[in-house]
Order: structure tokens, then sequence, then C-alpha cells
């Protein structure tokens, strides 16, 4: 299986990266520039073939290690293989 | 519009961040993890109506200060409003 964990900050809390970089794309002369948000986009190879035990296999380990469950939020998509049909799914 | 953008350490390119975290998942008990990639998931708002306008600004975005060309590849969604009907867009 190829996962893939999209994770941000939750809202309201102080995302000075993402701050920094909507300021650095207004001084680029960009418009239009509203909230930027900075998270991380974690890919990772999963050798488990039941979907629903990767599933549970992937929580575990956004809790455990990936994400901090304080500050941030994460969605996972698990595909089969690399860049097919993947399946959505939310925490 | 509501730009969500991927960037991924190009293949090749050492990624000292995914392999600790490959290792401590290990660590942590996790059987079957693979390749681990660690990159950047960032979420930003833009006040394009135009679709290609927006896809041709987030590019130019990405190359000029959001990603590094040279050791990262990226892809990117844009979607009208908050979390509907993305559309999808590789570089």
């Amino acid at each position: 299986m190829l996962v893939k964990v999209f994770v941000s900050p939750r809202k309201g809390i102080l995302d000075p990266q993402g701050r920094a970089v909507a300021q650095s794309l207004k001084s680029l002369g960009f418009d239009g520039v509203g909230q930027v948000n900075i998270g991380r986009y974690i890919v990772l190879e999963l050798d488990i073939s039941d979907a629903e035990q990767a599933r549970a296999t992937v929580r575990r380990m956004c809790d455990q290690l990936l994400t901090n469950p304080n500050i941030e939020d994460y969605t996972f998509e698990i595909a089969a293989a690399r860049d097919e049909s993947p399946e959505n799914q939310s925490r």
C-alpha cells in the first residue's frame, strides 16, 4: 500500500511559518493571497494487504509519531499501489 | 480559490527526515514500513476567479518561493471553495 498523510496546523493554532510565507508572497507581488498554512506531506510504503488493518495502523502511526495530536490535524489516503485509485480517509 | 500544494523530495535526493521517521516507526513496533518521504503540505487562499490564471499563478509561486525546484517536486489542486470539487493539476 502507498499511504499519503496530510498534516495541518489545527485551526486557531498559530502558524508563524504560514504567516511568513503569506507575507513573502505579497512582497514578491502576488496579489489576492489570503491565509497560508504550512503542514507536512508524508508518503510511506506499508506492506499490509488488508485495507481496514492498514487504515487502523496508519491512525496509530499518526497518533504516536507522525503528528502532534495537540496542535495538528491530519487526513490520509491509502492507495493499493503508487498513484492508483486513492481511497479517501479522514480522521 | 483554495489551493493545496503537495511538495516532496525529488526521487534520488537524500531525505534524512524520512529515513529517521521510518526507523522510528520500526522501533515503535510497526512492521511492514518501507520508504518514508517527508514533504510539505501547503494550503493557501487565493482570490483569483479565473481557474487558468490561478493555476499559472500557483506555478509561479511554487517556482519562486514555495518549493526548491532543484531538489523538490510538487503537485497542486485548486478548489473553488473550501473542500469542494478539487481540480487536479500536476506540474
